[in-house]
């Protein structure tokens, strides 16, 4: 097997935890976003989608999608499981982890990408123009999200219950990545921040 | 187990298709979103985000989000896999859903809710105004994902592959709710067309 990695992204470093976590020790090829590297011919080859991570298997098989790939790894090296289990925990994991993708980490790329310089070009308004209501939408949904962490995080150690799971991983992704956007999250809602300092504080959280 | 349901939404039919194709039957709570029976204290003390669907097990637990529901009904009644049979086609699956949920789904969604009159108030701009910004960048990210899937769709009978998955329940619901939003995304998209015309024609596509 083998990854194709970009230091500076959010979601190839959700695989990279997830990897450490797992103790896997596998080939990375990094793909320099920064001088279009993903946008080769050989690379859309790989994923037509031009996006990173992707897992290259033995076979030439290629899988993309950071949660597909840490699924598969998950299949091949189940412990410790960071997606349940058994049905319940598996469910509870898959509603947490959904959440904070869709009402975290969604809202903050639009206000990363409609805000920071390095996309001034590539935002969501006309013409790739930066989007002003991206921004303010994204800045309002994420912060909604994070009070409504902080009063869930008061009553138990992890995003779900007392194990890390994929929802911790992917929670303290957003978190990191919302400072492009000049969002500090943790501020003002200590349980978050107790919550944060412990999960920042694994080996994982370096890869 | 009991489904709390909602007849005009997208996320509760997802479950619901998915759940007349493991040929499954429950009983239904529908909660009336237009008169705001999802924002009573009973509801919000089943599900604090106020979103259908959930699904309530024997003992009173809670799982939301649709896809949780459907992971958790699979691990129940694992015939036919909808989310996969080994780890390499679980994985694909899991892609090609992700895909389809964050590169169609969440942009038909950003169009819909700040074009269609029902939403006029809870839009995406400021105060909850309709933002343009949300409407045609939906609008374009929604072409452009419908043009790949239209490619890919010219190579193979379903989503992933020769099965029907998970995958092509969201792509139904999506296309099919993107309407509210004056999108018609099989139109000159004869190989997409094609899979709809099959994937519509099941039992399940009235559920």
């Amino acid at each position: 097997m083998k990854l194709y990695d970009y230091r500076l992204a959010p979601n190839p470093r959700r695989v990279r935890i997830f990897l450490a976590e797992k103790k896997i020790e596998i080939p990375r090829v990094e793909i320099d976003i920064a001088s279009q590297a993903h946008r080769t011919p050989e690379f859309l080859a790989l994923n037509p989608a031009g996006t990173v991570p992707v897992l290259e298997l033995d076979d030439g098989t290629a899988i993309a999608e950071s949660v597909a790939i840490c699924r598969y790894l998950e299949a091949l090296s189940p412990e410790p499981p960071l997606f349940g289990s058994d049905r319940l925990s598996s469910a509870r994991i898959e509603m947490w982890h959904r959440r904070v993708e869709l009402e975290l980490m969604v809202p903050v790329q639009h206000a990363v990408r409609n805000s920071h310089p390095v996309f001034a070009t590539r935002g969501h308004g006309e013409g790739g123009a930066q989007s002003r209501d991206f921004v303010e939408s994204g800045r309002r949904v994420a912060a909604a999200t994070c009070d409504w962490l902080d009063r869930e995080l008061a009553t138990r150690r992890f995003v779900v219950g007392d194990a890390f799971s994929v929802a911790d991983i992917a929670l303290l992704v957003a978190i990191d990545f919302a400072r492009l956007a000049e969002l500090r999250l943790r501020e003002g809602r200590p349980h978050l921040d107790r919550w944060y300092a412990e999960v920042a504080a694994r080996p994982s959280a370096g890869a």
